[in-house]
């Protein structure tokens, strides 16, 4: 069991919820033993490894989201970094999935980056990934990023946004992040408003320059997004696009994965898949999507394709191992929660990575060669959805609840009175919106 | 169990496969009544209920598909209607849940439909609705379908289009069938090609020359589709169409819905739910898609969507109980299969359907009405997941085996030889699609 | 020349500035007019028919907009529907293609809708359409709309968001208006939040007593979109579902078709077709989109298709005069300028549906019958192609100038100096969105 | 004028057609001329422009097409090479825009290609890139390409494909090819059929073969598309695995682009401006459509989006002059004429992608950087929209005369007759397909 030296819900609670959970868990856990001891498997191997598994958590999903129509805000918001902290530490205790925290600036920066990590020690929480942000304009800014940032046609808003992202690698390091991911919405509304590849020109310029301040261990991910805020053409809009930036930039340069940035009918997992190929798999925001960047829950719409995402991401370390190279992408949450708890969503969300991830362990790799070998397809496709249909909630449970986190997250949550408590402490700023964005 | 005169497998056979299986269904079996017992859920109401389901299996799915651009043909395919009877009867009797047939003129046009009745009966398969052809010029046909059919502009292709139809109706009566499927491919390719309002007021024309030919227990169901054959407008594009024209025609005229035929990123769980609030659904096309029409087995590319629509059709059904009125969507299988057996496609894909329809019953429907009375998202929400995460293949098998059929169809299917058999005795017609369909 | 009491520009500078283009303006329309009456077409017909021509501009798209991500604000933007006013008399000023104005309350609610009238009549301006909001909480507001708000699952909250649409009705009286437009955003983002049935249910109920609040020579305007703010499921979310309900709910209710508001590949002209064939065309919601309701400027990304819907509304406008019933669908620009000034985007845009009801007034309509009756599809397509191709744009100046307006709008206005006077007259308020809308 | 030594349609008729066209055009084009200079621009440049151009023809195309489900034959069609050949020298006769064909093997393999290309130079014609096909089997091929082709799991499927994309090579140089291009329909129709990093491995090791065995003047051309044949996953589905595979093969390997093949609300100049800049735009194969891979005619469907894919095509010209570099991309037509004469199709399509070449040449590049330089949105987009709005029918018209080729190409075509001779000379095989596609 991890310990937490300063856990934010009471860890007697935890253990109270656990000890009226555990027949019913024990039993459940037994019984789905019996079924996959009867497949080959062995449980305690698949509860280990759900154990391994981690996905950062981002600040700015512990504030409620909108859209451009309209927020409506929920009860105890956090209104700065450190409350986002202590929302994101009760994810993890509860969870024990979610040991790293994503950070955007300006939007969480802190003076003081020292306090903030000690804060985060105490939670048992590191730093993942920081994000920077020249999609808005922040109050008092000399430069506007209205007609772009990093590709702006303007040298003066290009170095701005340049500048900002030093910044935030600078902060980052003090926090113990080893990236920085780079999402612009710079792009068009209108044919002919850019030209479209000068644009990609002044955004290489610029990236090389950000390259450039990257201290010896650390990566930048490029997150491309097919569209919104740009409704024409946007400068970073494709994996293709984002590979050949990467290529272009160097080794340290990746390309991150969000599963709303795509075109309808996208195959995402084959996205992965060429990415990991050409050794230029950063890392993941994961959410999920029916229309656009929609940014819900992760598994909430189609979660046979976060299981295939996983199953391919199972297939590259799979090929790691045996090639003896590394494979490492970042994972990421990135969500917008308009309708629920962010707590709530965030760690239900954990959960479901976390499900596709261990569902994905138990596809029968060999067995799964051998039919793709002799092209007996109806098999080969059996092999995947027989791993898929296994619910390993048992075992997701099991593995919570041995290194201390809760059985059923969401209703210790919810007994624990964490919002209520939060909602007196923390009350509304008008009209603001804590996360940053809408 | 249901008696089967004439099996096509040696049911010694199947009681054999089922003997070695046993063991282990039932154990997984128990594992299971355990963990639903555990949720207040009693399997055995499951099982009785799993083995009520029936889905249609379509004639011309018992050959190998093919794209425009080729077919590369399976082994002893069915050259005839009554080969395809033979298939169907062994998707059947392995699996209990296809009792039906859906045939489709001409091709599937006999001179003796006694006889072809007769030996339905013999392997216990009665027939759906019938299907008309109008999106193919046949042999000898006075007038070409290349400009349109039921809404073409030569009143002769109309009125040949409209006769066929007709002689369909006729023929599905003396098989026992209670329903007419009408899906025609009209529409354009260009703009200007066609007056869009004339040529639906023409299709509905003699769609009420058809409609007037229908028997009093008969329906009509009316099937649309997004594109193709057609690339600019169909004529029968959308469920709106759809919808407007059952409304109508009056009755006994319905809606199909065939889960490939819409827009991307539509959202179909939501056309299922309105054509039931209208009164209009008439059944359901079941296969999957990525892309567009792909006619994929069911369930194998989306399934939780599958789960949804059956939610909805749940949720219909409870209404009418309700209510006491009459709620009886008829359920087809409509699939292509290029790169597997088509018998074993159309076995698991019914399997497939039937999963949904028994993980839907398996959501705790007054729980959600609470949730959603009260605005608890997440829990309404994770109501449905839990439902879908369960994995019932416990219930389907050991349903399956208490009806006659295998525990493992495709294995059990595979161990009979019958599709060596059926190379030996239907060797190839040379470039020919036994389907109709390329 | 239609007289403006009170002309915001100085009509003296617009008459020099229409002096200065008078040369070649009349040598390029004597040009095109010699080129059209060499295919058999009167150019005087065309202009006076382009005179007629008018589209509605929203008060809300004279301020700038945004995304969910950023809102850049321009200089001296309106800050409240007296300015919106002022910025709406400006475009029809100098169009001559835009006398009404379609208000947004509660963005727009006014104490004194007689001063209103009275300033809008001095500029020459009438209203449209008037526009409820329940998709957004306003202060003080006793229920939340953050789970629905015509179908929200609270009796109260429906009360309040139909009460609203009523005063809406009472509000646009005294304005003079003749319709409400009513979209609500409500809906689901994760599966099982709502019953997709008895949120229908609740719509229609709560629209039946809007319904019956409409004066005897009222319509109301459903409008549907596919998706966002709601990212699962929207209550009416396409054409299908608006049609239905509208007619349910009876003669007064029509259907409203946004352009951006539909699944991706959507033939909207087909939709503009069934409507008006089942009478249930009410109007439109002017603008284009790459990718969703991009609210981008009408006929930036796809004038091909505004020039189809165009050709639809021609050919239904045919059909009523040769039937002698009535078609007056309303027409509205509805759009966000997130990187234009909102005046030279309006105006631009009005004179872009202008070209497209010009070029489909040039439409050929006995040779395309022709052409389809005997299935000449090349003829017919490129029947509609020669329309489409003509450039116009000399008839439409050409008609400006003879109704009052400038020759060319952008030019005329950037040279009257009216954008650097409202940045004086109207400082920004720090933060604030004047459109209401982000 | 470009002499041809064997003209198809007789040189008189033709003359003759024009002469009666002579006034109007002459008239039409002095009309434009003069609209022209007012605006600056010479129009007699724009025409000599127009000249230069030229898009080859599909060899494939001058047979009717089909879909899946039928194929409706038109009379006269092609029954080999030869005649094929024939249609494509009508169609350059008359536009004088398609001087070169572009092959398909094995339907278009001859044994005596000195002859074909014989008759090829007295048609004036010359061959484009060609084409392989390792996507059907043909008959008596030793091993099939159910299960792919290049990429199969079968070593010998693929050595077959590799052997037969040599050949192609080969028999392209005895014809004065410069170019390969390679198409496969590899894929899956389910999650797990292929490994879809080793599908891509496979792929590359049996395109490293056939890049091998190009010429030294020779390049080969990647040509992605999305979806069909394959339903799931497609090898090389989109621009990101074509670019990254044509960068592993060396500087032969190109991308190239056709119109259809790319997910719904994809930019596609966007990828053109992207391919050019990183030096991997091999070419392009021209149509239109409006759901998939629609192949109808090019511009029929949204020609403002063929115009900006020269738009971008002007840019990169521009770039490569001031650069001194080369830029030379390919142009193919590649459609499927279900419902038109294949020879019109082919003729109108020809001089839409002229026309939009030319409207892209009549876009004022230094105004626009002016306008983009200062962030002028509207008079940027409006630069663009100018250019596209022009008429240049008379100048494509001009351009055609002046060449020896016809003002109305297909009232010329139709005047002469060629179909009924064809329809004579070429009786119908039953059944058969002339273009090799359905």
């Amino acid at each position: 069991m991890t310990d937490i030296k300063n856990p934010v819900i009471d860890a007697n609670m935890v253990a109270e919820h656990n000890a009226q959970q555990q027949a019913d868990l024990q039993a459940d856990y037994d019984a789905l033993g019996g079924m996959l001891a009867r497949r080959g498997v062995d449980i305690e191997k698949l509860t280990a490894l759900a154990g391994t598994f981690a996905v950062a958590v981002p600040s700015w999903g512990a504030g409620t989201g909108g859209t451009r129509f309209a927020r409506f805000p929920g009860r105890g918001e956090p209104r700065n970094v450190f409350e986002k902290m202590e929302d994101c530490a009760v994810i993890n205790q509860l969870t024990r999935a979610t040991p790293a925290v994503s950070l955007h600036f300006p939007w969480d920066r802190t003076d003081d980056p020292a306090a903030l990590k000690e804060i985060a020690d105490g939670y048992g929480l590191g730093f993942d990934a920081v994000n920077s942000n020249t999609f808005q304009d922040q109050q008092g800014q000399d430069h506007t990023y209205k007609y772009g940032s990093l590709s702006a046609q303007s040298g003066a808003a290009r170095a701005q946004a340049v500048q900002h992202n030093i910044d935030c690698i600078e902060l980052g390091q003090k926090l113990g992040s080893k990236a920085l991911t780079v999402w612009v919405g710079d792009g068009a509304n209108f044919p002919g408003q850019n030209n479209l590849r000068g644009s990609l020109e002044r955004y290489l310029d610029s990236m090389r320059d950000i390259y450039g301040a990257l201290p010896a261990d650390w990566n930048v991910f490029i997150e491309h997004k097919l569209f919104e805020p740009a409704f024409y053409a946007t400068v970073i809009a494709d994996w293709g696009t984002s590979f050949a930036c990467a290529t272009e930039l160097g080794p340290k340069a990746k390309c991150l994965v969000d599963l709303g940035h795509h075109a309808p009918n996208t195959n995402i997992e084959m996205i992965v898949a060429r990415l990991a190929q050409f050794g230029k798999l950063g890392g993941f925001h994961f959410n999920d999507s029916k229309y656009g960047d929609d940014d819900l829950d992760s598994g909430s719409i189609n979660p046979f394709q976060l299981f295939l995402v996983f199953n391919e991401l199972a297939d590259a370390a799979e090929r790691a191992k045996s090639g003896a190279t590394d494979f490492n992408p970042a994972y990421m949450l990135d969500q917008s929660h308009n309708v629920t708890d962010p707590i709530e969503s965030l760690m239900s969300s954990a959960v479901e990575v976390q499900r596709a991830f261990v569902q994905a362990a138990l596809v029968d790799r060999n067995a799964l060669r051998g039919f793709q070998e002799s092209n007996d397809v109806l098999n080969a496709a059996q092999t995947l959805k027989k791993a898929y249909r296994t619910d390993v909630s048992a075992i997701l449970a099991m593995a919570r609840v041995r290194a201390g986190g809760a059985a059923d997250p969401v209703a210790a949550y919810r007994s624990s009175g964490y919002r209520d408590g939060a909602a007196e402490r923390r009350p509304a700023k008008a009209g603001a919106s804590s996360s940053g964005i809408v």
